[in-house]
């Protein structure tokens, strides 16, 4: 990026090329022909679920940070119920969602793979024509999930799940990118944030509440109801809700019902409500009788906005330290899942994807590379560390700009100069630019440089780095060849 | 500011007028005749300090955070010798910069009022055609401390005290702005920061070490001979030595002598360095038996950069959050004040001025407005509370973005669209984009918005800074009218 003075109340950015990117998403935006059959076969060999398979409730938060609920040690919040499955599960300490933002981190999730091999590892999908498209957002080439990325919903249909999302999509808003015709059999919710216009709410593709009928303060109330609906009259076999929050991404709106009942203001109020969501979501279970065999995931999509809580973690959305990737992770599960423990090896949401799979007797998709391992193992205390390395991806200036391991966490030198395949977006608001620091992760909230004194660590973290960041440019989206 | 996008590599921002600031600083950047005799007149007032007034020692780190030592709770640094000062003095535990960047926050310290007054609040006295004086200071009008601004070591030179001034100077660096002409009697040390270049360091005006010859693993070091040369040689009488560190700003580098003796790293390391430098003076005053009537100030002119620590506050150095602004603050003094004592009542580094006077009997400036209160009684504990409220400055993005009180903290509305007296800077690199949220400050670190729940303190705390903001628009220097 270069930085020109004009004149003394002008400064004009300029971008260098991006010429990997732009190659990969020229090829890759319409993926070729011969891909889409790959995943038909895949998804047509994937058969019936176990008998027994558990059903699966993920409870995905937005912009909720690591310290927004008692559980994780929110002195102004009140979440009993989310805390109640803390108590009866497991909870993570060290659990990290795939990007600082919202769109990435969803590809994650969705897909079991980190964002960029979707190529959208800094695509925040943003009405377009917006500032934040326009500024933000420049060099991101795509506008929706590609439409050869086996979503996991996509594979619980095909194994005889009954899949629905309320709840915010954001991978995609035009026709062939609802959430409906990607794999969830039901959908009820916004396409993006609540701070973008248009907020219309849409049932399996068609707007039922127009952007200028929506009462943000009632709308946690109302995926309530349609996630109680859902639970009831979901019928027999095994079912996959995917109970995805606009909230607490601001502006946060609490229920005017109980507004004033918690000492945290609008913001601890609005969490509330939140609460009262998983409350209503776990009674549903126990009147149906199906708490015992269904798994309940309760997480978020990244750190604290501006308004909210990150603990005592250093950054905040957007940035790749703590504050913006590492969420609360609870897991509960009566018929599999110890009661009460803490874990604190690490894991990433890219980790649900195998985990769900296989708990249900599904293989997961093996002809394309799946940077994920089953968290199962974690949760159950079998093992106490289930991947070698975890790499953080920046939204704004770059890729991959900083890797861990289960003590120490290595940010490399600032990409910002390559003009390359990780070069920035025009303007790094927000951004950290990243320095080269090696941290440990158990002993400070990632402030102090301790390269010179483990030596041996730094070196070992910057090549697997390094050799991740050489395996993308080489083939970036992971497709194997054929 | 208006962002304007050109093709769709290139983003252009265009300030718009200041008028305010304009006006102010064509006014008062060289002050108006009469000014300087007022300014005389005073000086020649102060007469002799008291007899047995203390020596004053003020230990200013550059960029150390509020979790940086080990008496603020660093896991990671060795301090023994700050933590010895800690347990035998006062420690205060809400002690703010006047500025979360260095040149502002001096002359607050320099002069006891806050550095708008100077119409320094948004300066850094960067070298001339530096990139950042080009894009980040574009609106700072301003390149060293006015003239007829007054200044605590020309206050205690006229009462007859010795002063000194080891290190970093920051308030000016052209002929007639030196220290050694501002008050000072000696000088050594840089004009500004270490990642400056030229790093000239000067003694009294003059180069005495060419860039090219400064090693900066040694300064810590050369700091201490120089520390202890004039601790030694100062003869009889009070003196006030001025101990302006370097470090830890950023780049870190540790003596070569003590690497590795810390679990902390090249900053821990370097951390250390800095304690020995404190040890160093403690032991030299020892030696001359002057411990006991010397007051020694230990203490940072904003929170931690990229690498170092904030503890668990948010923000860091450039955000008016407590990680930018709140600092370690040791006060010793075994003549008067108590021993191991913690003091949570606010104050900031602007009331040092009025402190260091009294304690001294000398009569503290009045024909000009002083933000500033006497912190001897928060310190010795006669009272809870010196000031009803603080105002924060961001160095950015505008002026007075904040207000504290002893429970509060009002953040307004950001003031990025004003176009006036509080405009923004070019580039909002590391700014919050600011937004309105009242914080308990002991409940939580500034993260949950009190708004709703505490609306009269709200709407009171909005009401001091508004008024405030409208004292800067009709009489920013505070000059009184003739």
């Amino acid at each position: 990026m270069a930085v020109a003075g004009g004149d003394d109340r002008t400064v004009t950015l300029t971008l260098g090329p991006n010429r990997h990117l732009e190659a990969a998403a020229a090829r890759y935006r319409d993926p070729p022909p011969e891909r889409l059959p790959q995943k038909r076969v895949y998804l047509d060999s994937v058969g019936r679920a176990n008998d027994g398979a558990p059903n699966i409730v993920v409870i995905l938060f937005d912009d909720m940070g690591y310290g927004d609920i008692g559980a994780y040690g929110n002195p102004l919040a009140r979440t009993p119920a989310i805390d109640r499955l803390a108590a009866g599960g497991v909870k993570l300490t060290q659990f990290y969602a795939t990007s600082p933002r919202c769109s990435p981190s969803r590809v994650g999730l969705m897909t079991g793979r980190y964002p960029v091999r979707a190529l959208s590892h800094h695509c925040v999908f943003a009405p377009k024509g917006s500032l934040e498209e326009m500024a933000l957002h420049a060099n991101c080439l795509i506008t929706h999930i590609l439409a050869d990325e086996i979503r996991l919903p996509e594979i619980l249909s095909a194994a005889g799940y009954r899949t629905g999302i309320i709840g915010k999509w954001h991978l995609g808003k035009e026709p062939g990118f609802f959430p409906n015709e990607l794999g969830f059999q039901s959908a009820f919710g916004p396409m993006h944030s609540n701070n973008k216009k248009p907020f219309n709410i849409y049932r399996n593709g068609t707007v039922e509440i127009a952007t200028k009928d929506v009462d943000q303060s009632r709308l946690t109330a109302l995926y309530k109801s349609e996630a109680v609906k859902f639970i009831e009259k979901t019928g027999d076999g095994p079912f996959f809700l995917y109970m995805s929050h606009t909230f607490p991404h601001e502006p946060h709106h609490a229920d005017p019902d109980h507004r004033g009942h918690t000492p945290g203001g609008e913001s601890g109020d609005m969490i509330a409500d939140l609460d009262r969501n998983v409350a209503a979501i776990m009674a549903a279970l126990e009147r149906r009788d199906v708490a015992k065999n269904t798994l309940v995931i309760v997480t978020s999509d990244n750190g604290s906005g501006f308004v909210s809580s990150v603990g005592n973690l250093r950054g905040r959305k957007g940035d790749t330290f703590g504050g913006g990737m590492r969420v609360p992770g609870i897991f509960h599960w009566p018929g599999r899942l110890p009661k009460g423990k803490v874990r604190a090896g690490m894991a990433m949401q890219i980790d649900l994807l195998p985990a769900l799979l296989l708990v249900a007797g599904i293989v997961p998709p093996a002809y394309r590379v799946i940077d994920s391992r089953n968290l199962m193992p974690l949760l159950t205390g079998k093992t106490a560390s289930i991947h070698d390395y975890l790499y953080n991806f920046t939204p704004y200036v770059g890729g991959a700009e900083a890797v861990r391991d289960e003590h120490f966490k290595w940010r490399a030198p600032a990409l910002m100069e390559q003009g390359d395949f990780y070069y920035p977006a025009p303007m790094p608001i927000h951004s950290t630019f990243s320095r080269p620091i090696l941290t440990d992760i158990h002993r400070d909230n990632e402030s102090y440089d301790l390269s010179n004194r483990y030596p041996a660590d730094q070196a070992r973290l910057d090549a697997a780095l390094k050799a991740f960041r050489a395996g993308l440019d080489e083939n970036v989206t992971g497709r194997k060849r054929d």
